[in-house]
């Protein structure tokens, strides 16, 4: 059969492949049913976890009343209906009690803000689409929420050198299909692209399913704007490919989750967006094998790879159970979604074939499908980008995002299945294999503390002993800044806290979030 | 003819395509024949430009006595005849008066060195190959000059993730010498590559020749691991892909020029090395027609395009006559290089192929040839590569490296040309058209004060008129320092100066460079 699917490839029209079937036909990959599980408040952060609110000033009337001076009223968000989705995170884990939201629309608007703000030593919360998983995005207390949810202009595309500037509100989304139109495409791809915002993406670093190929956002943000927390604009928005005069101040907010700046407008590189794409999904009998396949798919598909995904059994029954998706094959230990990109669709094609004839030919690929039509890739898709979604109809997840040497990648699943036994609903391992990036989700009915207590600190200890990082991409946040001992030394989070500590003096941005109590 | 070379591009085996040949066989691209401009002293720097020494103690005896306590004594340098070529800088333009050179071999060497200068208060010079072109590299006054030359040591290549890491003094090729044998590359290649350091390269944030394929150094190094001035190490050196745990400190030490720290270890992500490369070397009538081939290339190669440079007939002239190269076609206002590198020989050249008869057909391309045998592609490489010794030649050299929006790119050149006459030896332009980054150079019998003035600030302020970067890539040293107000924002100068201070609190790294008087 799948020296079958061999050839097929290289003779049928492509669109006739293998046909593949499901529900899943949204644009919008990150749309949810949330009325399974979004039946009850969410438990205060403050409750939840032992913290205590900063020494800032409490927001009053006059303070409101200056900034619906500053904003038209509906801009200012003060009714408690209104305040609960910028309180509450996605994962419905952490809650916050602001009283009140701004939403800017010009970056001279956050400056005013700022300025007031730290005159008044008012803490601040800056937010994005809200589809963080680590409770950064959210305030822990009573901190102001600066929403940029209307900072969403494209302000030009230069089509020869493939720059986009824009403000930081932009739905990652809407960029790219913008771009699209202009033949070009965002360096970034993840789940939550209908609704995270382009600036939370740079200030979080976010990593997903193109980093493979098109590198992380410190290399694509060519430049950005700032507001720092004094209310200074820190200008650096060069839309040069190469400008080495000074230090490269972008950085500092890029992946600093909003503690040193706000992101007000961000220029990015944009690649072609190529002509052909094709995605294969494999089903693979042992992790060696999915090591073997992402070696093979190096080699074979070289410039043209663009994403090398895994997805485990336990993480796969999920996204079919509870979501209702097909998988196209029958059931494997594990599966793969390999991602080929170019600009020529034969030799694309041709490429593809010696890949899987060599894979398949020796047995390392057990199973297996192949598309490029559109929308029946976006459903092989969906059954690797649901899954975080997926995982919260089983109630509670515990949520872990590591980097872990590839040769110790899956053993860490396996071990913490074995920790926890039959006490948890699920653990269950996927993600970026071909960036070393392990998603690890265990979930219970309802959070239970004395599971957290098994699985935290050891997935920590587990992953610091093998030199991973507790947090590949998703950031520290509020969940996780405690830990950053496990991936970093202490002469390094002593230089981040004096980094803090001259950018933002009195500790109004985002506080309670990266650096350590 | 150009038809016909499209056609025996497709027929022809390919080591017979277009015979090119002249006397450039060195593999190391950056042996200098100096004899002939090597001849006297360079000026002091403290002469040429109105500088004052920097409050720091004088070296003594007993500090010479505690350096020869701690590295074996032919690893601390005090002789002058040794000393001169660690005080010039390669371009001859620039010369310091330091009495003693360091050459540590292990972290441990540096942090002492590092704690014994901080507590006298000695002012410190790193240096790798010494190859910079800004006077970065080379000491102002009496700084002692710390080495890298002897950290040398590859430490561990992962050839699954592709990860290598090694001490900041191993040289650029030899890194890529080592890799090619493992199937892997370095991701930046440049004229300096068998004399200048990792290190060195980090901490300028190097550009070169495959920046437009595989990014800045931003994007590639994963970790690193420096030394600050007060001797404390900071241990980022991450050898994992993805890694969002606080703030990414190591960006702080890439391009800041030794200035923040000495960066003593890398850990850089390596692309696979391709299979096969194609080089094709073309003549055009016009500038319009560079910017329509440089289209037209990354539309048709895609993914497989790794460099695209241009030349003008005046840089051409210089390297044909000053190093008596040869060019492999008749003379033409412009000449590009344009490289294409991927995983499967067959598919390249159909590209390359569709590329060439699309430019030519056009009339885009007037004249070209095309290779992909080894020796040939580095006789055409050279004509690129040596221009900047060639230079030399001339007399001395008044070197521009800026970033412009491809627009205005080739009318920097011309309008300089207009401005000087001919008081000038030569008024030229090359670089890296890919990435908008002009190498503008000036040459005169011998340096003159008054060509100089009416160069600077004139290309400066041309440059900021266009939006562009005073340096794209050779970074400010010491010789750019003052014109950073022409790219960078007051308030972001006002930000580098508070890091500098919280990082170096009394200057003793570097001094004199970087950040304005």
């Amino acid at each position: 059969m799948l020296k079958q699917m061999a050839q097929l490839l290289s003779r049928a029209p492509r669109n006739r492949l293998i046909a593949v079937t499901n529900g899943f036909q949204s644009q919008r990959k990150f749309q949810l049913d949330t009325s399974a599980w979004h039946h009850a408040k969410v438990e205060l952060t403050s409750k939840r976890y032992p913290i205590r609110r900063g020494d800032f000033s409490q927001i009053n009337p006059r303070d409101i009343e200056y900034f619906r001076g500053l904003l038209d009223s509906h801009r200012v968000i003060t009714e408690e209906n209104e305040l609960e989705g910028y309180n509450t995170d996605w994962l419905r884990t952490v809650r916050g009690v602001s009283s009140v939201v701004l939403k800017p629309r010009t970056t001279e608007e956050v400056v005013t803000i700022m300025k007031h703000c730290s005159e008044r030593k008012l803490a601040v919360c800056p937010q994005g689409g809200n589809t963080g998983l680590v409770g950064g995005s959210v305030p822990v207390f009573d901190e102001v929420v600066v929403s940029t949810a209307l900072m969403n202009k494209i302000e030009s595309l230069d089509e020869l050198s493939g720059v986009m500037v824009c403000q930081s509100g932009c739905v990652l989304e809407t960029l790219d299909n913008y771009l699209s139109e202009n033949g070009l495409m965002m360096p970034l791809d993840l789940g939550a692209k209908g609704s995270c915002h382009i600036g939370g993406n740079v200030s979080t670093n976010a990593g997903g399913l193109r980093l493979l190929r098109y590198g992380s956002l410190h290399g694509s943000v060519l430049g950005l704007e700032a507001v720092l927390a004094s209310g200074e604009v820190v200008d650096c928005l060069s839309s040069l490919k190469k400008d080495n005069t000074g230090y490269d101040l972008k950085h500092l907010f890029i992946g600093s989750e909003g503690t040193l700046g706000i992101v007000t407008k961000v220029a990015i590189q944009c690649p072609t967006k190529p002509r052909s794409v094709t995605l294969a999904f494999l089903g693979l009998e042992s992790f060696d094998d999915v090591l073997n396949t992402f070696k093979e798919c190096k080699a074979k598909l070289g410039e043209i790879l663009s994403s090398c995904e895994f997805i485990d059994a336990s993480s796969m029954e999920c996204v079919t159970q509870n979501l209702n998706l097909k998988s196209p094959i029958e059931p494997y230990p594990f599966y793969m979604l390999i991602e080929a990109a170019g600009s020529n669709g034969d030799h694309d094609e041709e490429k593809l074939n010696n890949f899987l004839e060599e894979t398949m030919g020796s047995g390392m690929v057990s199973d297996g499908t192949v598309s490029s039509e559109p929308s029946r890739m976006m459903t092989l898709w969906a059954l690797r980008e649901r899954i975080a979604e997926a995982l919260l109809h089983d109630g509670y997840t515990y949520k872990y995002d590591i980097s872990i040497p590839l040769l110790d990648f899956y053993k860490v699943v396996e071990d913490m299945r074995e920790r926890l036994g039959d006490s948890v609903v699920r653990c269950c391992g996927y993600g970026h294999v071909g960036d070393g990036n392990l998603h690890l989700n265990i979930t219970t009915r309802e959070y239970d503390q004395e599971i957290f207590h098994r699985i935290e600190p050891f997935v920590y200890e587990r992953t610091s002993q093998v030199k991973g990082s507790i947090s590949a991409e998703h950031g520290l946040g509020f969940k996780k800044r405690n830990y950053i001992g496990y991936s970093k030394s202490d002469n390094a989070v002593h230089l981040m806290k004096q980094l803090k500590k001259m950018m933002d003096p009195q500790g109004i941005l985002n506080p309670y979030k990266v650096l350590p109590e």
